[in-house]
């Protein structure tokens, strides 16, 4: 099978991260974190997101998020996103089941949330027949491949903490947004104000695992048992904790974003070109979401399988990783050019 | 205190009702609903929904939705409902906490929601990634006052049932609904295609009390267990039930739910008067939506309190209730008009 | 139907509670409890339960000891119970279902928890394998009728605040045990070191109507989402006051509780006397627990239904109430003493 | 570090499976286990398991036994278990809140559970009271190391589906009771009547990974959505996948197992000899329980940790692995030795 631009993850893991794994797989190590790769997992972690960096590793990015947030629902509590959220659309109700609480969802053009679309849903504090907002949550890059600056999430960060609220920051694809701003990981989310961050490795080279990073000391000082009781303590963590050292080390988060990145563009580049197709997000991480004629979408998927993001409009999503190639572009453009061309004709 | 606008359960008890209860209250009965009155009420239930109504007493209007709800749900389902339901907007999020499923909601004008509004969310059924719709759940009359005709509800009931979901009906007001359409109550649920039912009495003259109504005999069977663990299982059952019997005894549910549909017809006609007034949904049952002049909010709400439907609209609810009378009309008309005019010459 | 001695929740409402809801019939009053009825209630919980209290009122008593716990419940916490607790055994898992907490259980000789019971589930502190323990909470009375001296209840509080844990009460028959204790209310709760209390009415003459007491102001603050959540809040709220005005004064609720202590020692002097009959408990309030030839249990049951408490032990619970009469307790033993004889002859 | 008694979680990943994941980092795939990989390693599943087995992988054992369990259970449900289970002890009230489900547990000396220990809770079943017991659930081998022999899960399985209850084997060690007992895994599972499995393989050589077995088709047909709110969808299953082939090609599974369970016997007839060491369980599998003079327990951790069973009771479990070598052993007696000894002399 060649290399796919369906996502980011199905890639396979990165070389040095492999390498990782085969050196720590050598003697017994005490389970479930209480172990030197854990520790040193950790203190890298804290290196990259500042010392008041509370990590815990996890398996999933939705347990990452739902997790995460669950360190401050209450059952009465919602949560303010984006309509296009992951945690709204792609959890499988999760955030409901496991937290109790609901979910107020903005619809919006670019995946990207504002104050001023928050604010309404502030009348309901301290009404008891309301669910009492308690969180904001953005993603970073949003799932629409674009990217909050810096003084976009400290603005929601302002407004979140004027208003007794926590800042969550999705960030499965953190990695990526940080190439595209030119910022450290530290900049967009410790430093621009975020209280609770998903911090990801699946989508950008690595084999599982995820990461919660709280920014508050008590609301991770219960964080173990939620962690536990959610299901994701893994016994063998080093495994785990090995994948974040090679991964933090020596940049490898940030080259793999880049190229992933540096491939959407000329990606976008070539199809924009394609005949009967339209660019409608800008192209700011590793994700091009553009508009086909109908027709034209099952014969293409089912010559290198995507995801329609948009039945209705047509909308698909093509994704770049760390290791597309410019050949894989030229190859599924060429594919695409022959597909969208027959049809052309056949009007 | 005068009569108020503000809800319609505000209102004592009607004193049909009182006086059952005070009858019910002569002697010991077994507890838990395993008693004389129950019987009576529930054979009642049966008489105005039809032999494959299951009914169950419960408190509130909340328990009735969401243990109804409840019946059919698991945790990885969602329901689908106008983004004004009261499930959505007015039970602090129990809907979510209690069944741990999701809210997929809908913008309506009207509070009003067609298969076509409901259809896009079936794309999501089957696939893992997304909580999988099981109900269509709307409000008879809806939360605007509005009411479904019995062809809207069977076109709604036919589209859940060809897509495998239940209807699911909260009717909170249902007999204001019914009085409007010159139905029975079956019409517009057992025999339009509802699943489940909210049949609510507190609204329309009853101290409390809800039912529930299932027209499935599998979702009724495990459905005391439901109950109880929902907290809703009352010990002296037959104060709920002696309620209901007076309440479907010589039609005292449609005197009073046609009383208060006809004072808001009333109110209306003489509010669309109101300098600076506009009344913005039709008053089909017992409810007046009109937009105010931001100013005259509060100061009218001082003078007699109502709910704000939409802060930044100016929108604002004036309900009608069976005991309404002309004269409480033309005084808080008259009250409104006072502060209206003050503040338009106020300009 | 004759009165029964299977519960206390099989009699009607006192004649002046009765009188107090009808009272409280007259006019319009805002609803959800922001009444002069409710404000007139709360005061008097006040006064009976100290300054300290948050009173809150609820429609059941399982919902007024599953919410009380939920102020202080994450759900990686546990509640510590006597085995026997209703918590444990009559609210069809309610506690687990709405809270998430788990419930480590505890067999008792007579219902009542020690310290030392309670010690060795405080290993799971600080582990995170295991559920946390926070609360230990008691019934007062026991559901087998005994009663915890004030002096036992602050050893409980005591050990609970050492280590970190409330303490919680299910009040739901208090009167009766400060009845049989010659103490305020305060005495054996808010002066004795409980932190939630359940305070119910029902079973001592109250039509419905529990109340949930909080003796720590942070746990209040966000109580009423939790109320309204967990589907209690009563819109109609001036009839669930109106009937603990009623009961808390004029010593309603202590009047209620000693006849039907009374009651209880009559009966248990008679039954003592029965062939075959066994008391099993010492009888402190109003309840009378004995062992019944097995085959006797069925045809008395049939007669006068009660409860049986142990299959296997063939344990029995006869029950009093604020409306039982000497005659009544003389019939039933005279339809006992006939069963009774009947078996005895029969071997 | 060398090698640890403490849990058979400590040891490194077999090569084996090693070489497995290794081998499956070539190139794309599809993620969330439409890969050849997944479809491999369900073929294998179901050649070890039987045709009805439905498979489905996840991360950890807690996720396999709750997640597995949720597929029968609705919030009033109950499950039966020993006291000593994992889901009850070690999984932080996981299965309590993430079901809503209750748990009724049995004290048992070895941790094996029989239908007459089951029984007095089924007189719960159809009072609406009490949480309806729905799954009897048992670990193979115990917690205690002990195991069931397949007449005795056969009379659980008859006895669980007479009652209309399921019978769920938590064996996340499976393979060490199918060594002892030199019976397939069928044998002793979907042969003997189980109806949900945890097949794990963590503690048998595995990096991470486990499996939910559902010999129901219609458990298994809503199973997807419950693995992906439950949060456990990898999106790179295939490196989960792998591992199981490794596992479950040239019983790797069972060659490992036996070893382990051989390293426990020879550990256990050394135990024997330790002065004021007691065993005081059969050792059957890879887990050797006996108690120590409480003094002896902390310096012998710090020379080499391990767990703690029962703090009062001073019991403690060793626990011997797929590498744990005779070496290994002696050196640990030893030092077990050499602390025993100067306590002995001590006195």
């Amino acid at each position: 099978m060649g290399r796919s631009f369906a996502s980011d993850n199905n890639t396979p893991v990165h070389p040095k991260i492999m390498q990782a794994i085969i050196e720590a797989n050598k003697e017994d190590f005490v389970s479930y974190g209480d172990d030197p790769y854990t520790r040193r997992a950790e203190e890298l972690l804290r290196h990259h997101f500042g010392a008041e960096a509370h990590p815990f590793l996890v398996f999933t990015g939705t347990a990452a998020n739902v997790l995460g947030l669950s360190a401050v629902l209450s059952p009465y509590h919602a949560v303010i996103a984006p309509a296009t959220s992951h945690i709204n659309v792609d959890e499988c109700g999760a955030l409901e089941n496991i937290t109790g609480s609901k979910l107020l969802t903005v619809p919006t053009t670019d995946g990207k949330l504002t104050p001023s679309q928050a604010a309404p849903f502030l009348h309901a504090l301290g009404v008891e027949h309301h669910a009492q907002p308690r969180v904001i949550s953005i993603t970073q890059p949003t799932e629409l491949g674009t990217v909050y600056s810096q003084a976009e999430i400290k603005e929601l960060a302002v407004f979140a903490h004027d208003n007794g609220l926590y800042l969550h920051m999705d960030g499965a694809r953190l990695a990526n947004a940080a190439a595209f701003l030119h910022t450290s990981l530290k900049d967009i989310t410790a430093d621009a104000g975020v209280d609770i961050l998903s911090f990801g490795g699946t989508k950008n080279g690595m084999m599982f695992g995820e990461s919660v990073i709280l920014f508050s000391k008590k609301a991770a000082s219960s964080f173990k048992y939620i962690r536990k009781q959610g299901m994701q303590l893994g016994s063998k963590m080093r495994y785990l904790a090995a994948q974040f050292i090679a991964y933090l080390n020596d940049h490898l988060w940030l080259k793999n974003a880049e190229h992933a990145n540096t491939m959407a563009r000329i990606l976008a580049e070539k199809a924009a070109l394609l005949p009967g197709a339209e660019i409608f997000q800008p192209v700011e991480t590793n994700g091009v979401f553009l508009r086909l004629p109908h027709k034209a979408i099952k014969p293409l998927q089912e010559k290198s399988f995507f995801y329609v993001w948009d039945e209705e409009a047509g909308e698909v999503r093509w994704m770049t990783s760390y290791d597309t190639t410019e050949k894989d572009i030229d190859e599924f453009i060429a594919e695409a050019r022959a597909v969208l061309q027959e049809i052309h004709e056949g009007h």
